[in-house]
């Protein structure tokens, strides 16, 4: 390990909703140089890692598993080796069923370093959005998650978990990956004396705008779910606590919630405003139809900079426009000493609130003006 | 609701380390207007709060209960039915244990509108920073949360719960607040037949610098937390997962786990050392022997720019003296401009580069400098 300071750092993605993130995993994913992630519930979080980070896919979906474990594994070990930092980006918590412990593990054994960022697991994260509460005083004061892949149906190898104990568990039970297993879950559960009346739930697409819940009862909810239509990735959850659901689904409720709203501004202004709609409930697509981006030629512009002496008025159509302006003054090898003689016009109080970020004062806003811009500066 | 704007948002503040908050937590606590917060981990997440942001403890630490839950009931749903925008701050997960399902319904039934942010709870947070991960492939594909608060010596109103269904659970335990009940607790799950020589550990203060973990089994772990005399806040985790933890122990294996270090730099500049020294495990108390802050006068300072005129060079010798000053052209009604005619220099590269993010550059940065400054600038 003394020989590189590469690092892999097992980071939870939380269960959808790029909120759910936390700050730490946040924080090193800006400064990743290499991403390993599975098929995560939101790509919105690979936004977050720097442009020159590569990102791979490690592939795990539903039903598919492109990359096996242990390539995984040695892929996280490799890039660490090579002296890099490492983000293994996993969805919820990567100690949750994330097979997480199994590549911990083998990078000790590596002798690569790593850390654990753990995440909001789903049995937490989406039962919230859902309205479920998963421990109430007056209802449950204990939980289990269990995974469906631990099929109840004796025969499979992962069956081996003892589902007569979990039907007397004495408390909520939250079960990841149930959906394609529900019907075979619910009835055994029953069969080992669970009653049949016990309240449950089907979240499909758990925190994200997506969100779709059935209820039913370990009786019904297989039939329910079959007519709504619910598929994976979906979170079964049983107990009294789902009957709280009706006074506590907040998530579902939200105004804008189940609306798609397309957002066209430029990326790096786009973000916002999907912020501002996201928090009402909206899926919000992220579709620029402006783009900002550098002339493909400055010749014309720095000739006109050599020549800002000869000008009395700089005016300044947009915010864009300002900084594009003044990061050719540096490359220029000029500053904004250059403008001492000139008086500033901003063409709105976006544009003016631009240059005073850099101490500069629109000497004229104009009451009217026309939406839009060049995204340059224009003399006169 | 359609009266006003107010609105509760019951956040999980994670387990301890501030970095495990959520991002949707944090950008929620930058716009409150009220916290209302528990006895936390870290008070660190308070200083996210904005200055004019009123900040009430609702006290709940071990053994106290300043505020009955009723209280902070009533007082959530009024600072929100008076419009403001109210954080709801709870340790780990607000519905795990956090009796957030009761303050969700009496803002419901009050008419009062909330969301749910959650969080990372204890028992996924604090097992992965002690190396114990809640489940593996190989170990354990089931884990179930549990609050010690439920006395197993069943003369207890609390008692209620089936520890004989607990003692038999297919999978981890992880049992909150366990420590003033853990004899009691590992007894009962001996006598309803979980081996006594099964793996368990307890984890005080975890995920924070004063982590402490002490390993044992259902038979001697009693006897061992006693001697290391380990106390709440804590955790309790019981499984054949526990034996991973020498291999996965991570935190407590960081090369500055266990120093406490004082760092001395002015409020708003501690932050990023702070953040640097934690992630390698130190303990990191801010205690700021340096304040920046306003002159009592700008006498002097206003009548200098008034005569600027007058001066050939402009010397900056801090990053603060370049923000000062150029704030202070604001507050004059002047901008940047009136340094048109003026030569630049700056002591030091971090004041070059303060200049220089307002497209200032420097003409001269001396290669030696005196370590200080005034905080503002000198003129020659």
């Amino acid at each position: 390990m003394a020989e590189n300071r590469g690092i892999v750092y097992l980071v939870g993605a939380g269960p959808g909703d790029p909120g759910l993130l936390t700050r730490r995993g946040e924080a090193l994913l800006k400064v990743a140089d290499v991403v390993v992630y599975d098929h995560l519930a939101s790509s919105r979080l690979l936004d977050l890692a720097p442009k020159s980070a590569r990102l791979i896919c490690a592939g795990k979906s539903i039903g598919h598993n492109t990359m096996p474990q242990g390539a995984i594994n040695e892929l996280l070990a490799e890039q660490a080796k090579a002296g890099r930092t490492v983000v293994r980006l996993k969805g919820g918590d990567p100690y949750v069923f994330g097979r997480g412990a199994e590549e911990a593990e083998y990078l000790r054994d590596s002798g690569v370093a790593f850390q654990v960022v753990p995440g909001v697991t789903a049995a937490v994260g989406v039962t919230a959005y859902a309205g479920v509460p998963v421990t109430h005083r007056d209802a449950s004061s204990a939980v289990a998650f269990v995974t469906g892949h631990n099929d109840p149906d004796a025969s499979s190898a992962h069956g081996r978990l003892d589902w007569a104990a979990l039907a007397s568990f004495p408390g909520t039970l939250v079960i990841y990956m149930g959906v394609t297993r529900l019907e075979s879950i619910c009835r055994t559960l029953v069969r080992l004396g669970k009653p049949a009346t016990t309240p449950a739930a089907l979240v499909e697409a758990g925190t994200l705008p997506q969100q779709r819940t059935v209820s039913g009862t370990l009786a019904d909810l297989h039939g329910r779910v079959a007519d709504a239509g619910l598929g994976p990735p979906a979170l079964l959850v049983i107990g009294e606590v789902v009957t709280r659901r009706p006074a506590l689904c907040w998530f579902e409720n939200l105004p804008l919630f189940g609306q798609r709203i397309v957002v066209t501004r430029p990326v790096g202004e786009a973000e916002s405003s999907a912020a501002t709609l996201e928090s009402l409930g909206a899926e919000v697509l992220i579709a620029p139809t402006v783009e900002i981006r550098p002339l493909e030629s400055y010749e014309e512009l720095d000739r006109t900079i050599g020549r800002l002496a000869e000008f009395r008025w700089l005016v300044f159509t947009s915010a864009n426009g300002v900084a594009g302006f003044l990061e050719r003054l540096d490359v220029l090898g000029r500053d904004v000493r250059a403008l001492g003689h000139l008086k500033l016009a901003a063409i709105g109080p976006a544009t003016a609130g631009a240059l005073g970020r850099f101490h500069l004062k629109a000497d004229l806003v104009p009451r009217s003006f026309p939406v839009g811009g060049s995204g340059r500066g224009a003399w006169a």
